[in-house]
């Protein structure tokens, strides 16, 4: 992990992040993805996803608001993101509330080939097929031990699995990260968890693997997170500060402020 | 009413509030729901409505940017929501301003039991049949007064009508309740209206009745909104302190500070 | 140009802009309109269209995230605009990205009459034939001198071409202005090319011509991006300070302070 070379990387070459993603949290992610360095681009169309992700670094895709529409481009953009060797993040917002969002996430991971899939543990815990119990899109608890969630997750579903809550866990199916950055106020703000995953695509175009976009990513989410936190009022001017925080990331201390295990 | 004693039980059972609202404030309801303590869902397609509102504790219907499949997913939701005893709120934004949306919510207030339905003068006045004049989604007049327009709506239309503007009118069809909290900055900032529907959706799910719980939500709302001016220096900075005011609410106090009649 | 009397005249006239525009900015167009002084409406549904235009003093066209309805919608809204005498703004973001939004920007400036065209180069470029680089919905770089390129496009197009950038270009296809109001945090923020054009579409509703329009909504909207930069800390509080500065731009200094030529 090279947390700091790799924001150093995304700053310089300025990735274009293709993001199919929720009605809710659109502008939040666009805001993130410019706020660390990247630039995003949102299209949803069937007639242009798959050209505009042949233009893209990255591409990540989020059923928060889902619709069949939605869902037959969501699945047209990873395929062709698959064929141009674009890398693809999957957040399956919700999955385990209802069959559809359930059934969703994993047709997305059956018919394309997803190098990051980033959710909460009741999230993965659902599409592994292991009992879990998610209100709305929130997780409210998983069976088992997040780290081992995260490893069967990613072998089972030959992703990299990158977990999060109150800590994260990321893994390949060998090897399993933990990352410990953040904060609490992250949970006020509607968002968070959608905005790592933007994040994650931000990385996953200038790391050296997706394991390693996924932990970098986390570490860079967090700290900006941590330092949002400082002078924040509420979840309002929290949510202010985080962008500013993104924007303030620093190369040079961020691997000497991950909390990585 | 009992603002106070609602606000904690929110705070503590967190119950989850679905939304089937609009795309301009989408973002700014979940954070407001968020803020408040509740969880905000937000799903609005046929395939999944009506197994997402039975796992929630209030559904909010917002007719702000409809289109035909949006208001046949609302009507989905509605019944089910009605078959498994969720309260529903309905917001006509606009209704007056098109047909469209006119017609929308009066088969919406026709086809669903409808706990609350929060909007303002001129669209509360359109519904009833009355003269109105609505410029796009602004009340600019409504015949009469406003507290007779709450209980004339309440009587005919079977909801406990909650009229919002300077002053809100709360009516269950006999009590008139007058909630004179809030700040006119909140007119700066597009879909505090929404917002408002949101925090009613939320009360819902807690209070003694769906009147207690519409006159408690515009308390609260309004004391926030007080709370956000105090230092906001324009709409932006009351936008991001108005959510820092609704995750501050302190139950102990919001009954003192409650300007009602 | 006289951007403070045309800000006097919005202000008090509060004009109704109808627009129909993307997801990711809906909230961000809403909230630069009402803090402006002007009224935003959205709606978008085939259904009501051309009724809500027919209410509206102007229509912003935004294409940012297209589909064949919303699509339709534009076209029927700009034609019913056109039937009115309601002014009507383009905004082709993206263009030149993908062939699908090369198309619909051509097909909305064939089928409706559009009195301001506002874009950045690339996409300016794209339309005009001219060869651009357009990553997304950025613009790289397109062929020529952009004072040029907004006086071949005003001409070939039979618009007021308004070509945004570091230093913005409008031309009627005769003169050319110079805008050099603004500051680079613009373009931290997602959307704030979009909220240009719905502050065009403002100031089309009261200005002298739609020239005017277009030179003095740059101005306005560069001057506050300029007092907004003033104490952010980065986007987050940048974005939060927009929308202060819109609402406290002052009619009487405004045009002291426009940087035009």
């Amino acid at each position: 992990m090279n947390a700091g070379q790799s924001l150093r990387l995304l700053r310089e070459r300025k990735p274009l992040v293709h993001q199919i993603t929720n009605y809710v949290v659109m502008n939040e992610t666009a805001n993130a993805t410019l706020a660390l360095g990247a630039l995003p681009v949102m299209a949803h169309a069937r007639e242009e996803v798959e050209e505009m992700v042949g233009l893209a670094d990255a591409l990540v895709i989020n059923i928060g608001t889902l619709s069949p529409p939605w869902v037959e481009a969501m699945i047209a953009a990873g395929r062709a993101a698959n064929a141009r060797g674009v890398p693809v993040v999957v957040d399956p917002v919700g999955a385990g509330a209802t069959g559809y969002r359930t059934e969703t996430a994993k047709r997305i991971l059956t018919e394309v080939d997803v190098a990051v899939l980033r959710g909460n543990a009741g999230e993965v815990a659902t599409l592994l097929g292991v009992s879990a119990e998610v209100r709305g899109v929130e997780s409210i608890g998983a069976g088992g031990e997040p780290a081992e969630l995260a490893r069967d997750a990613a072998r089972a579903l030959a992703v990299v699995a990158s977990v999060t809550g109150p800590v994260d866990h990321v893994s390949d199916g060998e090897r399993v990260a933990k990352v410990a950055n953040g904060d609490a106020m992250l949970a006020t703000v509607t968002g968070t968890g959608c905005m790592s995953s933007a994040v994650t695509g931000c990385f996953l175009a200038v790391a050296a693997s997706p394991f390693d976009a996924a932990v970098e990513a986390l570490v860079a989410f967090g700290v900006a997170g941590e330092d949002a936190a400082r002078d924040a009022k509420g979840p309002g001017t929290f949510h202010a500060n985080l962008y500013d925080a993104l924007a303030a990331l620093d190369p040079a201390t961020l691997d000497a402020r991950a909390k990585t295990e």
